[in-house]
């Protein structure tokens, strides 16, 4: 369990620019589904955690309704003119080859290169990303601006990239705890060169691990999974149908580095705890929006897809798609925020700590309200108190005196009471020192009068 | 079950000027809840529609709390001054003659006639509906100016009417499907040239008969029944009490041609489907209102009772009450608008459509995302769709497969998604036809990982 | 049961000048937890009721967590300066001595006595009412301006007090039903010279237990309490373990003179039908306010303690806290309205009239409507009706008709038709006399048709 001095140590064991230095060492990096780029990610992330596992799974393993596709890699890719000028170059942008493209050569008119070229008219100058993971195909993502510019009757195009059996490859940390009951957050890390759309929460997640494995005996064992999107969510339920019943919570991280404020998209299963839980607990955030699931989005389409319908839903800041950054060349180094990453992180580990230790409370006393004077508690002194902003007070005892009935948790009293989470834990820790309180994990006690 | 591609045609089976016909045909006819006129009424219905039954009943059988009454017919009615100028004449209009008047004839004074007479004070030039069936009286309703125009000191009254030993009757449709539970409809018939409140639901109930006579192989079992006002819904619950078990969703139909928008009066189960479906389907018309059950209206007071307690609603363009023509020679054929007409039939088209099409569909690979791309359903061709304004999209696909769990049905995920009714159902057929999905009439089917 | 004639003779069985003339009475009392103040006060009610019983619990008696306290009485208390001027003294006004002040005698420095004083500084000219009953303490509450005229160096200070093994008193009156179960009122009596929070209740309570005692043939019995706040509460209840499992519904009497509109705290059980009968009640009265339960008030705080969980409410005009005249000489016999203490009565006996007269009807008819017409009661006639406020119409009459089915009490109907509760009574004669309704208790019967 995370207790509250630990929680104030765990807070601050990390600073906005760590966080930020992991986008910034992982943004060159070249990255698709499969391949090098991925792997290389991974390995950064190994280096820097404990227990970190890499799976490698082979291609054509049939996975749920999927099957592993050929390994991606890319040496180069360029369009050239007559004249040999080089001008468009994945070197200049890891946007600029349409993912998954397959190997081509050859001079071509403008006409035909056209039909493969992808861009943004509403944004001319940015590169846009796009995929064709599988329809196979070649192209390359351009400026509209680079477009324009492209007035010769030929060019000479070179894609030089394999496109043949491998391993599709994710990563996995797992953190045990007392209850073999499992907090899960997956992370997608498949592309390429975005800043907020992959790599900040990436950044995140790694600060999150090491806090937790600083941690000595936690209340519940945690699993992070760095997949890649759609085809590495369904490889990793696919090699863990059992685990999945495990999963009493989860998140899937993304876009959480901008300077929105946070969304919490609800899992499908509306009456899961972790929407109770991220709901309240977002609604004491500044700008901060709730979202109804729906069957689009990120990993969570796999993790809420019926046959699983897990506890998970998605912490943002900007949702995938409302932003004219997302997925285009401006989702870069310069639009992702140190302190806005540093934010996230301080909301999941106050989502962690509710997590450690919501529990049901028994008042030993619960005939009447047992007489707090004799127990030098009211009134209450100034001594016995948490931080600054999280001090219990009068009333914070008497809420959870009153409500400690073994139907209601700690959280159920927050929300009653409309107190922090927190001041509500420190207020209990000052009854349980008075032996006026028990903790039960799932208590629904009835009491009867002595 | 009513497909998609009949369901076009049907829509458009009739128009407005053919349902508008019906009222001006009917306008003419002298209608009560007995005799000839009601009977007349009915023969024009059975002209149009196959297997239409007629039902006598004796005056004086006891139905439920009540006794069939004799039955009245009309043969004359009229005010004279001594000088033989007749000043009131039914001929005239059919609402002079207040309903269930006893026969009367005689030389009376002024005084004594206006006890008589019934008019309306504020709408000066209009002749008030009002009727006695229970009472025993006589009287005339006039306008307020034919009132104040009667000077004289006495005036010949002659009511040539019968009171007598007879039958009532009431009309029925009954159009088998292929489960014996029912859809309902419940039309009065009694009122004598009102043309929305009673004239605009026979017309329309007569396209309705025709478009489902029109169909084979119907998923449910339909009933229209044509009963004169509470009384005649009273003997028709009386004759089938067994009959009521088998009905699923009903609506009293009522005022369907005036120019307002739609309302729905919901059954006063208040948990009752229909309540569902036509709250939802309501609140995607124009300028349309929700009313909660009360126990005054129309027959859903019988339908209602708490006996019977039957899943029936009230659908209306204005309510009763609501509108300054309501029981006046006001509601007549200038007040009935043909494309009003045709709108209400529409819309209990597209009700039946739902309950026709509503159903349980299960995805059949419901671990993970199928692979949508690798059947050709993602990108979605732009030939897979259905008509311009329900055309399917990728998302209609996704909602579909995320909630069909056995759990949801086509109306629950039209809702979740706020997406037609009639979209999601042409989605499901792409679905169907690429055995992503099986649809079971009544499934919460668990799946199990394989 | 209260019958709508008897009920509309008891709301009129007091006066607003009567229920004033009790805190007139009782105001210059001397009160306190303990000791002869209360004694007299409750020998006041004694005289003016019948059946009124006197509980005396000694020192030192464990009571659930707390215990006894010693009894407290007070002979003089008073401040003088060196020349033997009186500047304070308990005559002069029964709030300027420290509740459960000790004994105390001697010249003192001003600084001192300083730290003995408790004034308001926002409202200078009054005194404030405190207490010390479980700290043990010498002080005085004087006004800022009092305070602020002390200028000498030295004072004489002699409170001439006994603090000793004695007893706890509080009175109880129980007015037997029909039924076992019971109704609870709390009335705290603790307080001195304050007459809103405290003497505003006991009157209204006397004049209710007046008005009950009058009654015979009661559907539920009646108990009301006055006890010292907080320490009687728990005396009571801990006497009384096994009598709390009667409670059906209680009301804590408190601030029940002044001139603002009525307010009620909800119980802990928010499903309790004592919520749900007064929210509506409340909601029908102008300026009413309603509260969520909180751990904090009144004595809803023990009886709402979670161990007995009790279906008890808090009604009060201002809450406590929430007027400046609160808990300070200002509460005077200036702030209480006789037309406010004669409205809380009015009230409460709405809320027993309720309870009284509550039930499930069932309509002996319930398949189609009666036929009313024929019983006389189509129209209804203007002879069968109550008071004027409460008149039924025909609307009620169907309202209960139709609502009749077991299931639905007269509450129930009246909360749904949105009529007052004593019209369905009034209309629920007319149907019951003409044959058409049972009432039960406790029906959900279901009818089959005949």
């Amino acid at each position: 369990m995370i207790k509250p001095e630990f929680y104030s140590i765990l807070r601050n064991a990390t600073t906005p620019g760590t966080i930020f230095t992991h986008v910034e060492a992982l943004f060159p990096i070249f990255r698709s589904i499969t391949g090098k780029g991925i792997r290389c990610t991974l390995k950064y992330i190994d280096d820097r955690v404990q227990n970190f596992q890499m799976i490698n799974v082979p291609s054509g393993t049939p996975v749920l309704d999927w099957q592993i596709p050929d390994e991606w890699n890319v040496n180069s890719a360029t369009i050239r003119t007559h004249s040999g000028e080089i001008i468009i170059d994945i070197k200049e942008n890891n946007l600029h080859l349409l993912q998954y493209s397959i190997p081509f050569r050859g001079r071509i008119s403008r006409d035909v290169l056209l039909n493969h070229l992808f861009s943004i008219s509403e944004q001319p100058n940015l590169i846009p990303y796009r995929t064709s993971y599988y329809n196979r195909d070649w192209g390359f993502c351009v400026s509209n601006q680079q477009k324009d510019a492209m007035t010769d009757a030929e060019y000479d195009v070179d894609i030089n990239v394999s496109l043949e059996p491998g391993h599709l490859t994710y990563g996995e940390v797992f953190i045990p705890g007392r209850s073999e009951e499992e907090i899960f957050f997956s992370i997608h890390c498949c592309h390429p060169s975005l800043a907020n759309d992959n790599l900040s929460s990436i950044a995140v997640a790694i600060e999150l691990i090491r806090a937790l494995q600083a941690t000595n005996d936690l209340r519940f064992s945690y699993r992070f999974v760095f997949v890649p999107g759609t085809i590495g969510a369904i490889t990793w339920l696919a090699n863990n149908i059992e685990n999945t019943k495990r999963i009493r919570a989860g998140l899937v991280l993304s876009c959480l580095g901008d300077g929105s404020g946070l969304t919490y998209k609800k899992s499908r299963n509306n009456a899961a705890s972790i929407n109770r839980y991220l709901e309240w607990l977002i609604s004491n955030e500044d700008n901060a929006n709730i979202r109804e699931f729906e069957p689009y989005g990120y990993d969570e389409r796999q993790y809420c897809s019926p046959g699983f319908n897990l506890p998970v839903g998605c912490l943002m800041r900007s949702p995938n798609g409302s932003f004219p950054e997302y997925h285009t060349s401006a989702d870069n180094l310069d639009f992702v925020q140190p302190e806005a990453l540093f934010s996230s992180y301080q909301f999941i580990l106050k989502f962690i700590f509710l997590l450690e230790n919501d529990a049901y409370p028994v008042n030993r006393f619960p005939f009447g309200e047992p007489q707090l004077g004799r127990r030098g508690l009211y009134p209450l002194p100034a001594s016995l108190s948490g931080d600054d902003d999280n001090k219990p007070d009068q009333m914070s005892l008497l809420w959870i005196l009153n409500f400690a009935d073994g139907h209601h948790s700690f959280f159920d009293i927050a929300v009653l009471a409309e107190i922090s989470f927190q001041t509500i834990i420190n207020a209990s820790i000052i009854l349980q020192n008075s032996g006026l309180l028990d903790i039960y994990n799932n208590a629904k006690i009835h009491a009867t009068p002595g």
